[in-house]
């Protein structure tokens, strides 16, 4: 067995993301012991049954005094909200991280909340899915996954290193990225998907939800983020709010100009429009 | 082997759907020989290779003069075309039908288009994907596959009972349907989702083609069906702009409702939409 890369790991929320980081270090040796903060006492308990933690408490302050490493895995509209609740108890040199699908603003104000001498860097690997909860949790969700890491001016060096190490020892593709970039490209091509989803099945609805049961493939996999938390996307869609309002302008700019184009029977201008999303989406 | 349920069948359009027609009925001995038309003579040539027809002609005079059962499957908006061309020469009690997304006020079109004795009745099989072509044809892609089948006040109880029995005999699950509210329905659960489909792939562009790279899963399911032929979603875009229109503006209703709860920060709100879609789309 490796060396731990961290003696004591807490893991703030111990849902599909929190469960597969305590996995993932532990089936790598990469850890010592992980206790696990949550607010359901009966999903603390199954998580130290299947042995994704070894111990927990339903006091944050409790489950943070000893950690080594803290990984924030709560939906992100909660991750203030918890470091000023842990910020007393932190050891000096604690690492903090953060899986949440927000980085932007949030990692500033994150960053100065930490008390003088503990260390914090967002993440943000992508993976998980509509899916949710312990029972999905795997050691390998993050193999091959693509890793963000958002470190601001004022990040060391060597806490970017041992976050880098961090996520590659976990299987991840860690890739360096401002935390302000990074919620533009992530509002494009997940937040944004996600608000379309819910509003394409409400109109359904609209029509009638009989028509549902018609639903096909192509409507299945349109709609499948649809099944996502709705806790976790309206936190989401808050923190990221400016970048999708624009972007909804943007969106709904395309579809009337496809309206257009249906009005005015203009078949070749649709085709224009429909071969060039083609063409881009053979590339992702 | 069974007799067969016609002699002579002529596919209009050997890609995915007419190719997996031929081998459908070929597969279960439902049919003598199989002639193809098509635009493309190597895709003709390749289909004979293949076993998927017996012979072709690149002249749809030629290619229906001997059917007993002719299944129009090019893109929907050449179908009232090829009707024209071949009206001349079919044999008296042909039956003609079609596996187009459109139904409504085309078959009636087509309908009063066909010459004395000759029967037709519109069929939508829904089966395939966002993959088109031969190559991906399969004897059993209608296995299971809901078929919906749309007489109208003209079409004769038994001409009904002969389609439903050749999509039943080909593996689908027959409903019979008033080509109207076919395509409110379609227009909803499948024609909507492709132009948001082509719509947000066309988005991410706007903002930089460089962030399709950051695509996840949930982005590609959402946008999978953009893959698809603009060709023939241009026709179908067309033939179903009235409903497709009214659908646009309640789905952009939906989501700038989205978009004014996240300018008022109205948390509950948004979480509130979110569940109502979530809820309805777990019962897919």
């Amino acid at each position: 067995m490796r060396e731990p890369l961290f003696n004591n790991v807490t893991i703030i929320g111990v849902g599909l993301i929190g469960a597969s980081c305590a996995l993932a270090l532990k089936d790598r040796g990469l850890c010592g012991t992980v206790c696990g903060y949550g607010r359901k006492e009966a999903n603390l308990k199954q998580a130290g049954e299947l042995g994704i933690i070894n111990e927990y408490s339903l006091e944050i302050k409790k489950a943070c005094e000893h950690a080594d490493l803290v990984i924030l895995s709560t939906p992100v509209g909660l991750f203030k909200k918890i470091v000023h609740e842990m910020r007393d108890v932190l050891k000096e040199n604690t690492l903090i991280t953060d899986v949440g699908s927000i980085k932007g603003p949030l990692v500033n104000e994150l960053e100065e909340l930490m008390p003088e001498g503990v260390r914090y860097i967002g993440s943000h690997p992508i993976a998980g899915s509509d899916r949710s909860g312990i029972a999905h949790a795997r050691a390998d969700l993050f193999d091959g996954a693509r890793c963000i890491v958002t470190p601001t001016a004022r990040s060391e060096k060597s806490t970017v290193r041992q976050i880098t190490t961090l996520w590659e020892s976990c299987g991840g593709k860690v890739e360096i990225m401002d935390p302000m970039l990074h919620d533009q490209i992530y509002a494009a091509v997940s937040h944004l998907p996600h608000l379309i989803a819910y509003a394409l099945v409400n109109t359904v609805d609209d029509s009638s939800a009989e028509y549902l049961k018609y639903a096909g493939p192509g409507f299945k996999d349109t709609t499948r983020i649809a099944l996502s938390s709705p806790e976790l996307w309206r936190d989401i869609s808050l923190l990221n709010g400016k970048n999708l309002l624009a972007l909804i302008e943007r969106f709904e700019h395309n579809l009337n100009t496809i309206a257009s184009l249906i009005r005015d029977a203009d078949a070749s201008g649709l085709e224009h429009e429909f071969s060039k999303a083609r063409t881009l989406r053979e590339k992702c």
